[in-house]
């Protein structure tokens, strides 16, 4: 008795165009006239709350905002026995955002529970809008994840650009700050599902609309300086000299070499700042940033390690003196295996490629991912662009994203039974 | 019937104090209590050109400031048909200056006239503290040197950073703007001799006190792009990114390696900035400059045109664009062989080294070289160091620098006889 759409409806075409639609109706809910700019308990929040409920309650389901500001839509099983399926992402943007990152899957969390409007489903789903995902207002990412998986109370002092408090900013969203122990997510979990774009040029490169995310990479930050001697450009043989760049660009060139040579390692030096920077002065010191990121920790902390070993050898070569400082250091979240093989499975029986992608970036399934099985799904994005206002997505690749996520929710219903 | 010193007469030593003293005495007038700062007549001008004045009229000579601000101060020669060997350095200092750069050799001249001051001479001798040689309060460098050459009028509308002209500043200073073009030199010049601290560290790690230069460098300063892509630096795997940092530094090290190679060129990336300069994103465009100098043009033309095939190469491997704007070339200066030889024999004869050194920093001696023979000698720098408070150099040197000196004028006198 399934009236879910089958493969080549054009129902489909509709379901997915009316999520598109749905995420233009909340690129209106904006901090900044003219951009795309949401973050964390802004006044536009409540707007994009708002539109949420109507197609929630079109839904049926139940809907709430939790003390820490995520939105929360439940449909229950008439099982006794129900776990809860949990399937979100994020409705904060970074200034000046796309309409995709992060919206994009809280809004197909709705469209699968359209399009499995009639069907029966022997686990309670659970559609979360995190509140805070890019750390854009409180310097802190994954506030709304956090509360949901009960770490976010220590984030209560910390404090915006304007002095005002993550507590006080829940107060005046016109939350109560003292039931945030409320929002942590009780009961049997299934599991978590997250549908985002991917933000890179992967999927696009190889001609593919869906990614199987294995792993969200994890990462180093750190800062380097090399020091030299500032001295005359004119007057200092190349012989005498100890040139902080020199020094720092063969750094630059080595960590691209090995991120080169390690399958899956990504390296960047993003700033490289150089003193006293005057065109006819011998540089005397570079102060730089290096971001090393890959799916397995071992091979992100050997990385590290060569290259400082390379940075130390590169200074002793040259005269010069470094330091380096780590900065932070995330590690890697590996998607939950069972729940990841069922959504390979979903991919392949709809006649998609299920290779595995790596996520670059973080996203909520990393801290959900801590507590329960976790599994993503990634939509390609045409041109890489992301954090832009002209991020995009591509219409028969939402369709597709619906028909394996849907794919996926009945091969778990089967699993469930 | 000579009176002056002798070699490792003690005379010598007390001669190379008093210049040191009046170095020190000058640097007493300043524009920034407890800095060396004077700038192109500036107030505390008048007091460097009033203590000149004093040990000027000790020797007996004849002393003005033109209208361009140079000091000078004229010792003739009883022969009807003398010609004049112009000896000189410039008195303006750069910001936070040390106490020899340029007024060294100003002092110098007088010493060297003090040596000899009971030995007639078949030529006139005009010592000139120029004006102007830095650069730092119009921007232009050489204005004194410029006007002994008359080929200051040009500038004379050029505003410093409060707007006033060059023309208002000789007024405010007291001088008649309307005599500028006496400021040229008249009369039948013999040639230059400009003694200046070396600016560099060549001399230091030869151990020698000083050096005969052979060519003031000329140079070239461009200004370059590189263009890629910014891009995330997780969600893009390295294949797939146009980062303009790692072709920037492969054309640092480039430009290193060719200067490396190629004997008396030098070649520096002294600013180079990296944007959007965030330590997540992977730089899309780099800006940086570049200094080549030689003391040949064809080698440092040569050297340049072979770097920007380089960059060319290095942004079509790496799909990179690319621009450069030469944005300043100065011709090499070679100083004159003939006067330059007297110069070496004179070396020889008081048991120093005679081995060439080129100029990496342009001097006064650039300027007035295009017009009359020029000869220059260096003096030692301790650690290399100039524009700088600790700026230094040895009272032994300077005691070799006026046996050299002296033993010069006295060639010259031979020749001239």
């Amino acid at each position: 008795m399934t009236t879910s759409p089958t493969v080549n409806d054009p129902a489909w075409s509709e379901l997915a165009q009316r999520a598109l639609a749905c995420c233009a109706d909340l690129a209106a809910c904006t901090e900044v006239p003219g951009q795309i700019t949401r973050t964390f308990l802004s006044a536009p929040m409540h707007g994009a709350h708002a539109r949420l409920d109507v197609w929630a309650a079109d839904l049926g389901l139940d809907t709430q905002v939790d003390a820490a500001g995520n939105w929360r839509a439940t449909r229950r099983s008439p099982r006794p026995d129900a776990r809860t399926l949990v399937i979100g992402s994020h409705l904060d943007t970074v200034p000046n955002a796309g309409a995709y990152d992060g919206v994009l899957g809280v809004v197909l969390g709705l469209s699968l529970l359209e399009a499995l409007r009639a069907t029966p489903l022997p686990y309670h789903v659970e559609v979360v809008g995190f509140s805070e995902e890019e750390g854009v207002r409180f310097g802190v990412p994954f506030i709304g994840s956090r509360a949901l998986i009960g770490t976010a109370d220590g984030l209560l002092q910390v404090t915006d650009a304007q002095g005002k408090t993550v507590a006080q900013a829940i107060t005046d969203y016109g939350l109560d700050v003292g039931t945030l122990g409320d929002a942590q997510l009780s009961g049997d979990v299934l599991g978590y599902l997250e549908l985002h774009i991917e933000q890179g040029p992967v999927l696009e490169a190889e001609a593919r609309p869906l990614g199987l995310v294995e792993a969200i990479a994890g990462q180093s930050r750190l800062s380097l300086t090399f020091t030299g001697k500032a001295n005359h450009a004119g007057t200092t043989p190349m012989r005498l000299r100890r040139d902080a760049l020199t020094g720092a660009s063969a750094f630059v060139l080595a960590a691209e070499t090995l991120a080169q040579n390690t399958p899956g390692l990504v390296a960047t030096v993003g700033s490289l700042i150089v003193l006293p920077g005057a065109g006819n002065v011998i540089p005397g010191e570079v102060q730089l940033t290096l971001d090393l990121r890959h799916a397995q920790d071992e091979v992100r902390r050997e990385a590290l390690a060569r290259l400082l070993a390379q940075a130390g050898q590169i200074a002793e070569e040259r005269g010069l003196s470094w330091t380096s400082e780590l900065r932070m250091e995330e590690l890697a979240t590996p998607m939950n295996p069972a729940l990841t093989a069922l959504l390979e499975q979903a991919l392949r029986a709809e006649g998609h490629s299920a290779a595995a992608v790596v996520s670059g970036a973080g996203h909520d399934a990393m801290l959900l991912g801590q507590v329960w099985p976790a599994a993503m799904l990634f939509l390609r994005s045409p041109g890489g662009l992301s954090h832009h206002p002209d991020e995009a997505v591509l219409l028969p690749d939402v369709e597709a994203a619906l028909q394996v996520g849907t794919r996926f929710l009945r091969l778990l219903a089967e699993e469930a039974r």
